[in-house]
């Protein structure tokens, strides 16, 4: 499909930290990458983009291929979605318009059931997949990312012409091939949906608690009883999880457990967002998840609390 | 035993916003009325007590027997307790010095257990009773307090000599006449530990949630999802008392309910403490019932999950 001679066409949609920090290291390795910005459209143009990074090295992009409309974009083969769940809705459209045919979605989201409502706002035509971001990054301004850790992608395919194919399976070897082209590890996911009840066990007492007692990770697994409620509000995932089929290894919270505890303190993106008075991703996060578990028959009391809460917080922020 | 030709000598012990009322009511019905004060002595014995009241009129009480220690006061025959909870252990010896011998002893408080509490660390000889306060009163500065509505109080005899003769009865029924002496409705009560349980219905939800939420009640009955949440409170304590024996009246969630649905916005004093930055009642309010449900085998998630984020934000509040 591509009309250029770096293989692929990588379109970018929603280049914060974690499509600003992906475009980049695939534009370093060499791809044709297209970054759809808004507001930071014009920083960008002005001074490039600056990925910093201590492990990886820094990176200065200039000149970007930057867009401010999708319609200006060039069809890309590839669309890295990692806007936020929040405006999936109004993305389709910009998808679809960016998108070359038979193009690759790949949605750079967390939460659950991203994929099934992006589905069916998208051309039967196109190929959706689903990635899970392991990585440490923050947008330090615009046009400016810095890079903490990690850095790899898991990725399933959820939907599309491949289904009845191979299942998608060579759709994400090729995935796999080109992350790796970029240094980056991105194995391929059997099943998405248990891979992002298994993000949620971390996702959701983390993000959720941070906006409502207003500290980073640190203060909640110091204090005896919020420590207490992060390890509850994480079986209660595991519980909601397990009831909706999806059985997570065994051992799977002390997993998540560890990557917390006693490990230096972290804002999720949850508090960034309620910090900047953006909207928060209460329905990708919260509501699909309660909804998926309640109607399996194993509601979960104390994340259900927090989503209430978060739901009156989240509206009068944004007052 | 009183030395005065006014009835029986009253004490008051943590003369705020509902000791300051009830002093006062009794003060002007023509009680002898000894107040010990903390850090608002000096100004109640330059000002007096001013009680301001569009039902009940103002009064200005002045000069005021004022104290400053437990031991300078004259033995009272009743002693009004109605400082926080939160310093009843610290309280116990004070009211031991103010008590002539077999005093009565009302605790007008909130939360589950504070009687318990306070026997042990009491004289076997004094007489403890509990009382439940019907009344919308604000601690306007020091020596100012504002009565909005209400001033009735529920008392229920608790434990001392009169459990063996006639289970407190005759007492119950010399507090009854004493404060509608002061015009205010005083019934007794059988059941001192449901009539707790009846007033943690409202409680729990409206004073936990307001500091969580930071918002009055108003707020809290407005937003779909926090009034949703309100109710579950509700109902968690209701079934918490249930299974402790102690049934609450049919339809008494439809009494708690429109107390304040549809009421103007009431900031409950937990929320005042929180702004203050003094410790909030979490022992008696949400500790003590919790243990109590767990122990019963009807544990209260979400009431468990509001103490939990409580006692962060009580520990960072007083830092």
């Amino acid at each position: 499909m591509s009309m250029t001679n770096k293989g692929p066409r990588i379109g970018i949609i929603g280049a914060g930290a974690i499509g600003g920090f992906y475009g980049m290291m695939l534009a370093r390795a060499g791809f044709d990458v297209h970054f759809l910005f808004r507001s930071e459209y014009e920083a960008v143009v002005a001074d490039g983009l600056l990925l910093k990074s201590a492990t990886l090295g820094d990176t200065h992009l200039k000149p970007v291929n930057a867009y401010r409309n999708a319609a200006d974009m060039p069809p890309c083969d590839w669309l890295l979605v990692a806007a936020k769940t929040t405006s999936n809705a109004a993305l389709a459209p910009v998808i679809a318009q960016a998108a070359a045919p038979g193009a690759k979605v790949l949605l750079l989201q967390n939460g659950l059931a991203v994929e099934d409502e992006m589905r069916v706002l998208l051309p039967d035509s196109l190929h959706l997949l689903g990635g899970l971001c392991i990585v440490s990054v923050h947008r330090e301004g615009p046009g400016v990312i810095e890079h903490y850790a990690y850095g790899s992608v898991n990725i399933g395919y959820h939907s599309g012409p491949a289904q009845a194919e191979d299942g998608g399976r060579a759709i994400l070897e090729e995935a796999g091939a080109l992350f790796r082209k970029a240094g980056l590890d991105a194995p391929a996911m059997d099943d998405l949906a248990q891979a992002r009840w298994q993000k949620l066990v971390m996702n959701i007492p983390f993000n959720g608690l941070s906006v409502l007692l207003d500290c980073g990770s640190l203060p909640l697994m110091t204090h005896p009883r919020t420590r207490t409620l992060v390890r509850e509000l994480m079986e209660e995932v595991i519980a909601g999880a397990a009831a909706c089929g999806h059985l997570l290894p065994d051992g799977y919270i002390d997993v998540a457990w560890a990557a917390t505890d006693g490990k230096p303190d972290f804002k999720p993106s949850m508090l960034l967002d309620y910090r900047e008075q953006r909207p928060l991703e209460l329905g990708a996060i919260y509501a699909a998840p309660l909804a998926a578990a309640a109607k399996a028959g194993r509601p979960m009391h104390k994340v259900e609390m927090l989503y209430q809460t978060l739901c009156f917080l989240d509206e009068r922020n944004r007052r």
